[in-house]
């Protein structure tokens, strides 16, 4: 068992840095879209033998130090009664977007053995297969709420936003759904064996800080609470985070994971010192020739090392159209250039 | 001559702090309406009655302390030689978007008394009717270069960072000729009139700081310090700026433009004290109830006291939704507010 994610999450020394990749299973493998060829998104998602199998691709073409759970953010929302759909133009659709109290009181707080067993049975399967440590994962609790309230993706928010102003009652009746959602569905991940666990939070970064404290940032401290009682680390994502630092550092997360619009040098120090922190490679670096992305992944490890712990990461999710042979680059780099 | 906020933009000592709004001319104004009814948008930017109507609309209508021309950042590309069309649904879309060496070779620099006269005419009329100091404006080169490169807006930029990773000789040449004309159209507006200019870089902040430092700045620096010989006021606006500060202290622009994901007093902190700022208020707080935007206005003018001057702002334009009642109400809030 290749043990090296799960030191470097603790801040223990290592033998290198350990490396994986968001949406490392995906699009940009050509054994991917086979699968994909034969079922669509949310069948992938919901039968374990495969979301098991696209789990494991990376892993098997490439030396990632951790894998990470095949699903949807939005699969616990649609768990929680929402009707989900994707489309291939517009992402994701969720119809019917909470707008009321009613539409709120509605909502479940799903039992994931009941509700999502699928997640369950991927997560075993992965568990008996993998050499590398699992980690499991979640939309939080303020990027989900922008998904049930928008109804998909947004350009600006406007209508979370709106919510979030005019109504905070609601709005925090809503949250406190997801939240306790989030809490259970990572929970049983955990227990079903995800060694690590890592929060999403692709739209906190729309907020100023102000309102990120105000009206996110008490459901994220409450559920990484939750989940550090697991024992398990707990990776808290968030996207376009520059302006949030000092607010992330009271997140209890014992990883913060960096986008890729900020110097890794400036987040450590915006974080503290005493950080662990995931990141922060621009998911476009990908398309450069291969000495000028090595010069970028020895700038971003040699600013990790300022940190207490440093997890190799793209800033981002990777894009559908990122060459494969760059990817093993780049995991091959970030292993060469780092060895103590 | 209502003159607060030239001596704002100057770091002078002024009785309030001035404000303008981004995008004040436009759609969530009736009247504007009412002429958007008669006219597409490009002819409405392309009659200089027209557009010196829509461009007093708020002034006429709030007791705003600058006006900015009516117009869009892509108007100049189209007289680089790019063919534009607006799409109410996707925006802007610029066909046979840049991609080859015989691509950039086919643009010019365009004459902008030849080539856009009615940019030229609309500042003249304004001047002679206004009572507030006129903002002239353009795309910065990078913003522009992106439409040019992407054909309109884009996801993830994909198609501009490739060409600007891949091709870095022809990006540069795309970009040095997108500064020309930058600066040509800008000096003219200033010589028709405009007392200040602001150049938009909607898209910058999409860069982590190495990039931009090595892609975009360089243009900026250039363009600035051209403008500054005029004698104006300039201002530089970039859009997701957090990330950035510290090469946004290197611009040599008079005033820095922050928008609203970033603390007010976190942005001088880094871009330096001596810096004069505008900005920075979420565009969603006007729909805020009053008494709550009120506080996030007071919030701003009073981290704004950090810096050398500020110019009151929303953090981005403002959104076509918008209570018009609501905006009445902020320009006031502002005045009353920041009274000496």
């Amino acid at each position: 068992m290749n043990d090296t994610f799960l030191k470097a999450c603790r801040g223990e020394e290592v033998p290198y840095t350990p490396v994986w990749i968001m949406r490392q299973a995906g699009r940009y493998l050509p054994e991917y879209q086979e699968v994909r060829a034969e079922v669509d998104f949310l069948t992938l998602c919901k039968t374990p033998e495969l979301a098991a199998k696209v789990t494991m691709q990376p892993i098997e073409r490439f030396g990632l130090d951790a894998a990470i759970l095949f699903s949807d953010i939005l699969i616990a929302v649609e768990a929680m009664g929402m009707h989900l759909e994707f489309s291939d133009k517009k992402g994701p659709v969720l119809s019917d977007p909470v707008r009321t109290k009613s539409t709120v009181d509605r909502l479940v707080i799903p039992d994931t053995e009941d509700s999502m067993p699928f997640v369950i049975e991927t997560i075993k399967i992965l568990r008996s297969h993998l050499g590398v440590p699992l980690i499991g994962f979640s939309g939080a609790p303020f990027t989900l709420a922008t998904y049930m309230i928008e109804g998909g993706s947004s350009k600006n928010f406007l209508k979370t936003k709106k919510r979030m102003f005019q109504n905070p009652g609601l709005f925090s009746l809503l949250m406190d759904k997801i939240t306790s959602t989030v809490i259970s569905y990572l929970i049983s991940q955990i227990r079903a064996g995800a060694q690590a666990v890592q929060l999403f939070d692709t739209w906190a970064g729309i907020l100023g800080p102000e309102d990120y404290k105000e009206y996110v940032l008490p459901s994220v401290k409450k559920a990484i609470a939750e989940l550090k009682k697991e024992g398990v680390p707990v990776i808290y994502f968030v996207n376009e985070c520059a302006a949030l630092l000092k607010e992330l550092r009271k997140s209890g997360a014992d990883i913060i994971g960096i986008d890729w619009r900020i110097d890794l040098k400036d987040a450590i120090k915006g974080l503290g010192k005493k950080c662990v922190v995931q990141g922060n490679l621009d998911p476009c670096a990908l398309f450069l020739p291969q000495e000028k992305m090595e010069d970028k992944v020895k700038d971003i490890l040699w600013k990790g090392e300022f940190a207490r712990g440093h997890i190799f990461n793209l800033g981002h999710g990777v894009l559908p159209e990122s060459p494969v042979e760059n990817v093993a680059a780049l995991v091959e780099a970030v292993h060469r250039f780092s060895e103590r």
